[in-house]
């Protein structure tokens, strides 16, 4: 199970007063499509039900324990297969999983306009790349007026976040998103039990101000960093991104595609570069003798 | 903005060999319904573009951030007001935000369709209420088959589950979701970057195995308890739920509604019980003099 959920990448890893080259093991987010093919032998419908971002592996209980979870299937029974689709099969796509149920029996879908990633054509996954499920942002790099950071401000940015997170130091419960000048001065910090949700209020927050593009603050983040928390930060116009916990396999992608400096792990004065380190002026070991 | 984030409510803490009536803060989760308005005077529109499980604060900022992210709308001038809309405010519904364009301005809304919370009626988050949102089970609690655990045992769990997430071991990005006895053995552990899908992943195994309902098993979850997680534990039909993190506070009250045993903040010897006790056989302090 093991194989096709990790991918392994190599980073900077810049900690204390030192850096130096090494690889890292990255877990991997990739789309997953369900589909469900129901009806009677000669009126058989397939429906795009879901995508979510998923880890590879256990694709087929994932697609049944949603459905379950969902009530669009009741019982183990209703399912006669899981696996790929025709279509999917042809394009030998991983990204792709269909449920068919017996024939008689009826999904329950009234709620499936409610809760679910909808995909409105069967290619959102079939493509598998990041540009069919981005969003297009309206900033362009200007490469001639970048930014630059030195290494080491990061290190404190975890712990005057953590300051200015009032209902996390009440609940435990929050996941943080803060806006920082590249001096390490935090300017602006939003709180939510969804990670998205945080660093939408924040971007919203920085929109009030007429503050886009970010292009000249560091963004961090309290936790994981996923495709969608990058991809709401290029939206941005961000373009140093420092999260204390681990990026996905896809964020690194992301953050390659479109030039955005990417830090990891930021804790206990260490940090990994999982891409553009050049915007981050790396400790040099001085050798005193 | 602390107001309205928290939630106190009452809790069992145990510690090491004690246990005691205390209180604790939860972070507050509710859905947020985030309507669109557009469109020339004469023939205003209005769309329900998403729902969100939200912290509440900075909803406008939200709505703005998130309309911003999605690239729905370009530039913050395209907004003349956030917030509430005419029923909302009828109804004095602070789950409903409404962001007005400004006349001639037309929304970006190809991608509606893949990426949010579609909501098939205005009424979703009106309501306010659990009901409106949740699924349901079609298992019904045998209370006469009610099951039991000693409450220390559920101190080991957390390490068993540790031993066995063979990529969260290697990478730190990934969220584990596992099921026990009630002897505290690990049965079965799934991994997602995706906490639902962790879950998901797991309950889909356990109904290819034919266990559902799992209502003898203690489930663990290696982060935080969110409504979402709940749900699902509730359609599995599973009756004690532990957290390493913290849960919401909607979690909190689908577990009351459900007579589901919620225990949080698992970790170093304590925990807190937030729902159904009755469950955990708590430690007797024995005063050895």
């Amino acid at each position: 199970m093991v194989d096709g959920s990790i991918k392994r990448v190599t980073v900077t890893r810049v900690q204390d007063y030192e850096s130096r080259e090494t690889t890292d093991a990255l877990a991997v987010e990739e789309p997953l499509e369900i589909r469900l093919e129901y009806g009677p032998a000669n009126h058989r419908k397939i429906e795009n039900i879901s995508v979510t971002m998923r880890t590879p592996g256990a694709d087929a209980e994932l697609a049944a324990g949603f459905l379950f979870t969902e009530g669009i299937v009741k019982n183990h029974e209703d399912i006669a297969a899981v696996g790929c689709c025709f279509i999917a099969c042809a394009e030998n796509n991983k990204n792709v999983i269909q449920v068919s149920l017996k024939e008689g029996v009826l999904p329950d879908l009234k709620n499936t306009s409610r809760n679910f990633y909808a995909t409105s054509s069967c290619g959102v996954c079939g493509k598998g790349s990041i540009s069919a499920i981005r969003t297009v942002s309206n900033f362009t790099q200007n490469d001639s007026e970048d930014i630059s950071v030195i290494a080491e401000l990061l290190y404190q940015l975890p712990e005057k976040l953590r300051q200015h997170q009032e209902v996390f130091a009440n609940t435990g419960g929050l996941h943080g998103a803060a806006l920082f000048n590249t001096s390490g001065e935090l300017l602006l910090v939003r709180e939510d039990v969804g990670r998205h949700n945080g660093l939408d209020k924040l971007i919203g927050a920085a929109l009030n101000k007429n503050w886009l593009p970010l292009d000249h603050y560091i963004l961090l983040l309290s936790g994981r960093a996923s495709f969608e928390l990058v991809q709401k930060a290029v939206m941005a116009g961000i373009r140093i991104i420092a999260a204390v916990g681990a990026p996905s396999s896809l964020a690194v992608e992301l953050a390659q595609e479109f030039n955005i400096t990417l830090a990891g792990f930021l804790r206990d004065q260490r940090f990994n570069i999982y891409n553009a380190g050049h915007r981050l002026i790396l400790p040099v070991y001085e050798n005193p003798y």
